[in-house]
């Protein structure tokens, strides 16, 4: 049947684009299958596993807006890593947000960029674990005390030491005495950290001077992946309206093959010092978790089927309603880290006035222009910080607007095509070279992946991934909607 | 650039052609390294190797026309198997025909369907390992003799088992005085057969009754193989003159993948024992191997370029020049081959005058039409056994016939097409629809490539490469010449 009908060239590239369009999106979720692996099996760990756990080293591999982690191995499974969570705040916060951000993540299906856990639980936490405690416990003797001070390293080096190889459970049991416990509430997430965004920033500032080019696509990679986490929340009606620097956390990323997948841990934790340095040069720096959802809305379904309520709220201004209200909240928040993750401060802190005003497009501080990928964002962080939620752009759109700004088509195509309304392209003519554009790119990418099926290594980069997405569900409409939404004026 | 002209769809076409032709070449070149992993390295065992070999069994893994084949391993790097053949016939005769064929071999560059030694040299074998000799000795007092033959039978057990273990040489010391050794010409080759295509024919009776779908086309993708590895000696002058079933050899083929050949022999004839129940199941049976030089014909390019030689030969009638006689030698021996290997008995021997007369197609006897490929099978045996040498076929038109018997296109289209001349589809139409026809061929293997990379085995079948072969040099051109070869009246 697929041979029928091969004197129509019309109806052969029709048949050629329906198995580009088909096979991509096979790919797409193969690649899925894989970028997830494991992740997808449902771990529950609780009170019990926790002597089970030992910490790989005694330092927290990441250091979080919200808390602290550590690289741990389970003894039943030890060539997994585990990142063991530790809320900063105190006792009673922690557990009320805890519970709170608990239940807003329980409803939300698996997404490789929201953060999961596989089991939380109050434990005893040896106090070495909490050293941000220590230090507002010791603020005030803190100055004139050198000796206790240098005293307590010392010790806390040792414990550091013996820790690599004790058990949790145990090694707690012999620190008891040296520097005690603390009931915490622990959450174990199979996705190590190794930086925040806000790290990644910072460390960034002087390759941002360097080499433009790569630091900014790096930024919309994380953009991407932040607004696909973002996107995947909306028909849960959830909004995260926290979304920081120090909330984002980056997780290495490489799949490898599924025979070293058989040797090392699903989620190739095991190098995460060396993570930091990978997410400066290559080209797709992590993988980007969304954590903390300890300030997230969620409108609840009970309330929204409830006739009652339904009555009373059908007579509220939209603005007073809180779901209304937290509606394009992420999309704001969203603009303010691009002006963050690209160097320059959130434009709110710097013109506190500014939100009084009805501000316009014109009254945001400009980006400067540095890289292929500038105009684009400071487009997109117009949009997106538009002043009436209404005209402010969904996620969705961010999303493609990002997907578009990273494998094109390119502002040089939009001059080709003529999009800028000035040259007199038809609409036809432009749709066809939509159209031409995405089958070519749909090629570069069936030969990619068809190259790599003879490679020694056999892996897809992450970067791959995305852009297998991208390309599966791309249709001339979506384009020509994200040519139209980067070229308003 | 690759993006400029992006307003043309037939520039566009044309690209996207590009790339897939040049992506089908690098696909088929890194198969071809993937397949012959190993081949290329010259590996060269002397005597001194001889005592460094240990057979994997007392058995033969494989009894060819002209010699037997034992599986053994080296001593250095065990992991490899390699072939040790000793040839059948009796020493003076096998020497000299042994170092013409030599001669003649080490003339070609390494191909993957034309054996290649990795070193030959006189060596004592155990007489065990010539059964033959033994049988023939033996032949007089066979009758009557059951004791004795019943005793030395015993023997041969008993030092069977003990050969998997020892060294070749020691084993030979050892057996000096149960059995003596004889001084033979040994061939070390990488290439470990499991059977030959006599034994595959023999053993396919049923199953072409059965399957004859699976079975003709196990046969084209045999021929093939043989066509590929005669076109390959053209160029050098070499003409086998000696195609027969028994000469032509089938060795396991699972290239796997590069992370497994890390750890087994790049050869993978661990298992040859199985090599004969894959090769009856799966579509492509094996790799052939084409051997026994001894007869072959190789016109010297000395004796060419030589003037007075040619002024002398210039004055001859064409038949009369054995290179010229020779030249579709192989072609017509081929063409004989189709009908064995259908399980037919050669024309020529069922009818001895054939020869004499001046005959047509129809003087040569039916092949049953039992699947899709009888006729086409049929026309390539009618165009390669016809009588006058100029009007046959060449080998390389033999090899596209049966590239496009597999692979397409096939009757169905041509009739579409109106090939048969009674249509009135116009030479472009024609054309247009065999673009069409290669465009979703290409289409559908990039995409079957693009696929495996992120299957789990990750690994290519010898059939794809063989048909990415094709899809890569494929053209228009090439396809309208086989379209019309296999249409002749």
């Amino acid at each position: 049947a697929l041979y029928r009908g091969l004197d129509s060239w019309d109806e052969v590239v029709g048949r050629i684009r329906g198995l580009h369009t088909d096979t991509l999106r096979k790919l797409s979720s193969k690649c899925e299958d894989r970028f997830m692996a494991g992740q997808k099996d449902h771990l529950r760990f609780g009170t019990h596993s926790w002597s089970h756990f030992r910490l790989t080293t005694g330092k927290p591999c990441c250091e979080a807006g919200d808390a602290v982690y550590y690289t741990a191995s389970y003894a039943k499974d030890p060539l997994v890593s585990y990142a063991i969570k530790i809320c900063r705040s105190d006792m009673n916060d922690t557990q009320q947000q805890f519970f709170h951000s608990l239940a807003v993540r329980q409803s939300l299906p698996v997404h490789f960029n929201i953060q999961q856990d596989c089991g939380h639980f109050l434990a005893d936490v040896p106090v070495r674990m909490l050293p941000w405690e220590e230090e507002d416990e010791d603020g005030e003797e803190k100055e004139g005390d050198m000796e206790t001070n240098a005293e307590r390293g010392g010790k806390l080096k040792d414990s550091q030491a013996s820790s690599s190889n004790d058990k949790l459970g145990e090694a707690a049991g012999n620190l008891k005495t040296a520097g005690g416990l603390r009931s915490r509430v622990v959450v174990i997430t199979r996705e190590v950290p190794f930086q925040t965004v806000a790290d990644f920033v910072r460390a960034g500032a002087s390759r941002h001077e360097s080499h433009p080019e790569l630091y900014e696509r790096q930024v919309c990679l994380l953009l991407l992946q932040l607004c696909s986490g973002l996107e995947h929340m909306k028909p849960y009606h959830v909004t995260h309206c926290d979304l920081r620097l120090e909330n984002l956390l980056l997780v290495q990323c490489q799949p490898g093959n599924p025979w070293n997948l058989d040797f090392l841990e699903p989620n190739n934790n095991s190098s995460s010092n060396s993570g930091a340095s990978a997410a400066a040069t290559t080209t797709c720096p992590a993988r980007l978790i969304i954590s903390n959802f300890s300030q997230a809305k969620q409108k609840s379904s009970l309330m929204a089927s409830d006739p009652g309520t339904l009555r009373n709220r059908s007579r509220l201004a939209p603005e007073i309603i809180t779901d209304t209200q937290y509606r394009k909240c992420d999309e704001f928040q969203t603009g303010i880290l691009i002006y963050e993750m690209l160097h320059r401060p959130n434009p709110f802190e710097e013109v506190p006035d500014l939100k009084e005003q009805e501000y316009t497009w014109e009254d945001l501080p400009p980006l400067p222009v540095r890289s292929l990928y500038s105009q684009g964002l400071q487009q997109l962080a117009r949009l997106l910080l538009t002043v009436n939620p209404s005209e402010r752009i969904q996620i969705s759109e961010a999303r493609a607007c990002l997907q578009c700004l990273l494998w094109g088509p390119r502002e040089d195509l939009f001059q080709a095509l003529g999009c800028s309304s000035v040259s007199g392209a038809t609409a036809g003519q432009r749709e066809a070279t939509l159209q031409n554009w995405l089958d070519l790119k749909r090629t570069l990418m069936m030969i990619k992946f068809a190259e790599r099926s003879l490679d020694t290594a056999c892996s897809v980069s992450l970067e791959d991934w995305l852009c297998c997405q991208y390309l599966a569900s791309a249709t001339i409409d979506t384009l020509s909607l994200v040519v139209h939404i980067l070229q308003q004026p």
